[in-house]
């Protein structure tokens, strides 16, 4: 293939000093926003330029984005071709199979995997790919030539529908780019899953709680338990298949109570676990107090955007509160929080209200994030959503 | 027992809040400093007051730190005595039991499992103990009954040689409270190791990593495995156990290395496991580049005060710089701070850089702290003080 010349972006004086240390990303009021560079068509890949001229990588661009340039590789004759994002591929896809095992697992995630914007969740044979960035949208087409020789896969869904496409000037939509749509097995801690991959949440299924899910199922144990926003029944239908006494998995979607339910009856936990659709926070305050040994708290996002910051934090007070009554005296209670703007310590803070609310006391065992397969950029703190916590409650 | 009416401590208006909102703490100028206050002797139990007058609990009293006045029951009523600790100990212990399965963890974890200033480390039959407030230094002798009536120890140490005991007023010194000091054997793991319970550091044993240990070693497998600052050998033997090719562990402690070769013996892995002597940074400075699959630096306190702050803070980067490069490309490093005043983002910013200076990239796999047995209090986050991290490099 012939080496194409790229467009050049280069950084204004001064503003260098980040990408040089690592970080993967140039904002729009750090790029010298010239006629050139304004001429450049959105998602076009680009050299990007320190202010002397020296070359700092291939990236790709977005002039209209707030992240206008995001580095694809440090090495400026790099060429984002099917090879490069094999390469990528492959080397992701050994650290999950040495770390989880089997093919069950988020496969890239984003800047820290090497694919700036670009979620890819594997079911075996079946790959969800998230593309949130005009440069990676341009770039599909080699991004799954090099999945289909690294993986041949049955399925693949684009799952493009998530706002942030909006800010990159993208459109929403759901592409099944090879095989059919449909709901998938799916294997976590040696239990079976039901996800929709089309139309499920996000990628159908949230594997960043699979390490956390493992740990509450080892407190479950003769326990009764609460699965409050239970989803397809990651944590509920595993804590069944560990010993609890009982499980309730509640929530207020019938097709997520639907998809736990089946997923009950393929490990054969179903006289076990038990459905309740509703509202979590009205169906916690009609619960006994203290009739739960475990009681496990995975909400959506309370926090979408800057300006829901404070409400919304709020509502993890809130759900502490009510939710952390109903555990016994000894018993443990799970809480997370999935807002990306709800940084540590206003979550923790949340937690310590909720629970001076509920007048409860007992210790943090356990502050955890996203399971393994989710790894942080170095340079990226922030991408680090996942907040959980475990308590043990006197 | 006859209740004796405890002496009184006033919160200044106002600074009733936080010990309503569930903190253990009031601060020297959060207390009316009367005459009857300073009369109070040193590391007595008090009633703790509202401006109002309401009390809102019992607490141990010291009129010269500057944590005045340390919360032990939220009870007014409560007593101090052996039945109050051994209750304590009973639920501590229940909770260990459980999530370690073996009776070596720390049992007593200060504040979070509600006695204040106190560490408590369990070896099966053995307990040292370190009191660190001149309260809990009156209580003791009931302590020690308590604990003589839950356990029967055969082996219970003082290890009160923290330079924070002055703080408070307190001698420094090791007492043989019953049977003998000396080595002894633990558990940990799944494998055998030894502590010096009074000559060793802290405690003897750092029962804080056993977690980061067991994930560590399970990595090992064929791997050659650097483990500096090995002191005792908890995760270089572990790893060694795990199926690790080659295991290396240094140290500048010729004590720390005998016992780390003891433990090598007790677990047959003598063979895989060789001992060096020597200052870390200076021996990283001398190992052929990408030589390990991984390394493990877990390092003492670089950050001891609050004026070494800067310069410690910069060990850590220092010692990213020296260690990242010895890792082999797609290998994993173990990284971690016990300085409590370090916190997590200082912490990450350090590894970032120090990855910088060496010029290699990777993926955070896992941020963590110390192991179950370590809890935190709701109202103290700041007291979880170790940081850990796990990369994969690049």
């Amino acid at each position: 293939m012939a080496v194409k010349k790229l467009p050049t972006v280069i950084l204004r004086a001064g503003e260098d000093r980040r990408v040089r240390g690592g970080h993967p990303w140039a904002f729009s009021n750090e790029i010298l926003m010239d006629a050139d560079a304004k001429a450049i068509p959105v998602g076009s890949l680009a050299t990007l330029r320190a202010p002397g001229g020296e070359a700092l990588g291939v990236c790709t661009f977005n002039p209209h984005s707030l992240i206008a340039a995001r580095l694809l590789s440090t090495n400026p004759e790099a060429q984002a071709d099917a090879l490069f994002f094999g390469r990528i591929l492959t080397r992701a896809a050994a650290l999950r199979d040495r770390l989880v095992g089997v093919p069950y697992y988020r496969l890239i995630h984003a800047e820290a995997d090497g694919i700036p914007g670009v979620i890819i969740d594997r079911f075996g044979d079946a790959f969800v790919v998230q593309v949130n960035t005009a440069g990676m949208d341009a770039l599909t087409p080699v991004l799954l030539e090099a999945l289909e020789a690294e993986f041949s896969p049955t399925t693949i869904i684009l799952k493009n529908d998530s706002p942030v496409r909006e800010l990159e000037g993208l459109k929403r939509e759901v592409v099944v780019a090879k095989g059919e749509a449909g709901s998938i097995e799916l294997i976590e801690n040696d239990a079976r899953f039901v996800a929709d991959l089309a139309e499920g949440q996000k990628t159908g299924w949230f594997y960043d709680q699979r390490d956390n899910r493992r740990f509450m199922a080892g407190l479950a144990k003769d326990a009764r338990v609460l699965d409050a926003y239970c989803y397809s029944g990651g944590f509920g239908v595993l804590a069944a298949k560990r010993g609890a006494k009982s499980v309730v998995c509640l929530d207020r979607s019938q097709p997520a109570l639907n998809a736990a339910q089946r997923a009950a009856a393929l490990n054969e936990v179903d006289k076990i676990v038990s459905f309740q659709k509703g509202e979590v926070f009205e169906t916690l305050e009609k619960e006994k107090p203290r009739s739960y040994e475990v009681v496990i708290c995975d909400p959506p996002a309370f926090v979408k955007s800057r300006k829901d910051l404070k409400t919304g934090a709020q509502g993890y007070r809130k759900l502490v509160r009510l939710a952390a009554p109903l555990v016994t005296r000894g018993g443990f209670f799970f809480v997370a929080s999935c807002s990306h703007l709800v940084d540590p310590p206003l979550f923790a803070e949340q937690v310590r209200r909720g629970l001076r609310d509920a007048q409860r006391n007992g210790r943090i065992l356990l502050s955890s994030g996203a399971a393994l397969d989710h790894p942080v950029h170095p340079s990226l703190p922030e991408t680090a959503y996942l907040k959980a916590m475990v308590l043990q409650l006197d």
